[in-house]
């Protein structure tokens, strides 16, 4: 059995979830290969020494270059965005392959760098869209590639969040345009927006607002304030390459909304409704059904639906959050395994910091703006 | 107890509804006035006689001049959007009050011309934004009042159908420029716009993008078709003058939503919720509950609450389409009565006009555009 | 045109309703007949006259064995439970069509004298289970009787109110078994169990608990406390005469449920999921969708839909409680106009009635009971 | 740091949960404690040998009693029904821990054996309620402990799936009263008394039926059919010793209930709702609220919720299934790391029996019976 050694950089919040997965991989993934998690850095000798006991890890370092001092086949980067590029870069020249936290860089021409480096290397890639991997929005795929939707009008998505409502919540690095990028736009929107080009396909062309509710925030341990330099929330309207429209918006500032990341698709013969936070259902509505009887359809996803076969054999027993990183932990051991690209790859990544420049230039000109196509 | 002799133009689903709403007054209505259903006027005297007969009315009459022939005191317009102007301006002109379905003409300049004339003459005008005078709406409407949301930063509604999505379904004059001066926009997203400005406050400018789906549609009992010239959906963003930003959206090309007028509003202290298609739900998440017991709660509407303690005397039995235009009849009437303007009026129409000015031509241009202010 | 001259006996919640639904037919009821709105009487001459002006009648009168001096049909009953055989019984020996509010008495002997008093004089009879009357529900049925559902297994229903949680809300006659028989029971539980009737078919036997929380209530203006003899709350289990299985409760203690009128059916091809809260939904699950896409279809009710037709062109504009009421009036009133038995009728009323004493025997017993079944 | 060396019987789908909770409580359990997967068993070499590879265990055996010859603390029961005494008295001979899955026996006898054994052992025992250990049914306990629902009125539960509903399902071990001593009530109604137990109190007296719908099943792989002499459905009604009543019910014949594990608590100051299906959902109705702003409040579980802390930053990312077994494994390993009792234990799950052995006494006896309690 192939063996695949992980280096993990990172040990906050989505360190914990990567870190989980590669344990679950014997038991959730088919893949006929075995994951040893050799080494985890992080910035400081306490957090990488906890982050290795608690994920699992054989052993710790401090500072991210030092990995490269283990012997090990795969990197996983979940720094801040800022510091994406370096670490890809240097894994792609020494020949590691890569997963990566999204927004893959806080701007276009660092992503591209990013795609250069690991397409010249010819590693695996792969940018963390974990959502894209929950199965229910995995049968909404498979709904509409089987035609059951017809034609696609519409496309609807959200991803709302409040826990910056509050403006004395304290400045983080994600308010940091150098350190992020962007705010709403890169954190959260940029989820719904691989969920449309996943589901609906290619932008065309954007039209949008960025909105800057509290423009400074408390330092922790500080009686200095920091700036918040981001969007608070983004709206966009979009035009699809294939004549569908549809709106999209990010927030972190909707007071009753925890996580919810929600898309609705209106097609020529149905419709699919999805929001995370009931991430085990997954509506379908079909205009096939007898007119006296059609409503949406209250999916419960189960063993019968793609990926949830894996979990558990009673639909409604529920996957989350972790499970989506089980998923995305999987397709990317599998693709080495078997020589293959990884889905969603660093060129989605790419396409997607394309659109969401398109956005940050289509607020400030006030006008639509073409989506550059990735060659 | 004074007497208000009523004309009614049309007899139409709207006819239907306005029909119901007189004879019910004297149950639902506090206005010390009694209404007399005086005679009712539709084009065919088939249409005229049924009318006359089904709603109540004491006479009917073809064509809508001839109800002047009658001693009325006020004119009820339901007729198709083209023909509001000429029956409005003649019943100002000979002092009649005023009710005219939504939206009020086909455009801005016949609107204001509608609204000069309802001015000059001095009668109640009152434009039927009926879904404004739901309960749970209204209790919306004081929460925001009381400062319960605190400083409004997002408003986010639709209005979906789905009875065009089918491309065979039958042309009618709402697909018709000229009859109908648009389509998803005027027809149901202007409910929609009317709750914008009822709850957040003045749109200051917009962006948008229209769409045709469907271009021609069967003429019934014929082999012709008719032309859709006008838009099947309609998507904008919105700055509002208070510095809240929106999104809203109109189509009839939803399968699955059927009547779903939603709005979301979130401010600094909380959120509201609402979807007409549970229309006696309100929902308000309160930031002001304990950290770890926060959550939208939801509201069954009932005599507690504004409006609906006129009709039943436990929660939750609920009100629907029916009660909106009772209460929307009772504030013509008690206007009448008391001598006041009634809400809302003409020149909230005409605000509401200028609004879908503005979104067709930023569609056109693809530029945001400035809502122009009534003065 | 037939005309039927009504008498209503009582000016509370129900006669709200029922009188609206008079002055409706026209509009909403297809019967060939013209009904007149003769007399109304209450216990005092304010009520009565009150009554009369708020809904449309042309007289009133004190006291219900005046209505008899006027010219009338038809007699419908809306007063106390305790009154309701006198005054049905006298109807019927003078040969007037009678419509009674459920239930039809406080016991089985009681009911069995009225029901044996109207068919002895032949009139038409109706009693008011009302909720039947929803389109949702009638909609249940048709899909039930097509075999959608197929066998039976399971019903389990509930009719959940709040109003008497607070002990301080005060007494009225509804705590009383003198006056209304039985508490939660007959007020509301009688509801849920007409459904099981209409829906899964007779029962068979039952076991069941009454609970009283509250014994003892304030009278209203009054140092004086009124005793509660009735049940706050009855839980029930049902063996149905199909084999079907079945729980029911009816409580007016459950906070947060304001008109929890609801039902779930399961058989061997489907389910049906109904909640009065929401009562333009009825939700169908058919084991005949493909397996990886059954789910609950929320089916909104609209014009496709049996009894609605009658109301509004688009599914989702909403129905309610007074729909239900001009329904049920419809009924009636077609009933008369045909010569023909209405439905539900006084044996459907003696038939609950008789379930509901099996109930309290089997509460007092702690025992199943088998139920009686009416002749 | 003390180290706990665990032994797993069975592989099937509780072989799964328990298997992946242990590899992630370095991360999710603060224990001062590592778990070494010491040995796993199972009836033939085939699934033992797999199993261990699955789930990360260091060696397999065939055969429970093998998993002696290994230096181990503690052992995890997951098979059928018939076998936990056996294994676990053995255990408790031996000293080892023992966590045993539900119900702990196929009667009240066999169960009180092995609460004796425990007893006597003196080790730590824990019995595999594990839906208990959803934070969000965690945070409704602490509620109802606070005093926020005030006194209890109403208990309602169910526990709802659909995978019996179809009579070709084949026959396994849980259709046989002598492998599973019940049906739907061991099976899926333990875990809802088990709710009631926790969350309201001890059971007084029941009164019950069963039912079975199919009486036969195919045996897959053989022309044969299987007895099904167990419960497919089972309905109870409770008197609790507080004064509270309620009703339970357990079916696998439900369609479109997947797992529908629900609850309602009504009390004189409020109430809760949850359904597993949507379980990080928690509704709490305080009628503390200002009378026009009560609702149902809907909480989205997050950090700041009772074991919901230990996951994820953000409320609203979601916990299932996975996470209660994490949860009770962590439990689990903390009563042994720290010589304490685990919650729930034998003597709990020993209490459950007695109520389950009381529902098939009623079912058969028809009339109430007295649930004894365990001393």
């Amino acid at each position: 059995m192939k063996e695949v050694k992980v280096a993990l950089i990172g040990t906050g919040f989505m360190g914990k979830t990567h870190g989980l997965a590669y344990r679950l991989l014997s038991t959730f993934c088919p893949a006929d290969v075995k994951v040893r998690l050799r080494v985890l850095a992080d910035v400081t000798e306490d957090l990488a020494r906890a982050g290795a006991r608690q994920f699992g890890f054989e052993d710790w370092t401090v500072g991210w270059e030092s990995i490269f001092d283990y012997d090990i086949d795969a990197v996983d980067i979940v720094t801040p965005n800022l510091v994406h590029p370096d670490i890809a870069i240097e894994a792609a020249r020494r020949g590691k392959h890569v997963m990566c936290e999204k927004p893959l860089a806080v701007n276009v021409a660092e992503t591209r760098a990013m795609v250069d480096a690991v397409e010249k290397a010819g590693i695996v890639n792969m940018v963390c869209f974990n959502y894209r991997q929950t199965p229910a929005v995995a049968m909404a795929k498979k709904l509409i590639e089987e035609g059951q939707i017809g034609t696609i009008h519409h496309f609807r998505a959200v991803y709302l969040q409040d826990w910056c409502a509050d403006p004395n919540s304290p400045w983080v690095w994600r308010f940091s345009a150098k350190h992020a990028g962007s705010g709403a736009l890169g954190d959260i929107a940029s989820h719904a927006i691989d969920y449309g080009r996943y589901l609906v396909g290619e932008f065309d062309e954007v039209v949008a607002l960025t909105k800057t509710f509290v423009g400074e925030r408390p330092i922790p341990h500080s009686r200095e304030t920091g700036v918040v330099d981001v969007d608070d929330a983004v709206n966009m309207l979009i035009r699809f390459e294939s004549g569908a429209v549809g709106s999209l918006e990010g927030s972190r500032f909707c007071y009753g909304r925890k996580n919810c990341l929600a898309f609705e698709i209106n097609g020529s013969k149905g419709s699919l409704l999805f929001d995370w936070e009931h991430s085990n259902d997954l509506h379908f509505y079909s205009a096939q059904d007898p007119e006296d009887r059609q409503g949406y359809r209250d999916i419960k996803v189960g063993p019968m639906h793609p990926h949830a076969e894996r979990f558990w054999p009673i639909p409604g027993i529920g996957m989350a959050y972790a499970e989506t990183s089980i998923l995305q932990a999987c397709e990317f051991i599998t693709a080495i395994a078997e020589g293959r690209d990884a889905v969603p790859n660093f060129r989605d990544g790419l396409q997607v910091a394309e659109i969401m420049e398109a956005v940050l230039r289509s607020a400030e000109a006030g006008s639509w703006v073409k989506v550059p196509r990735v060659a």
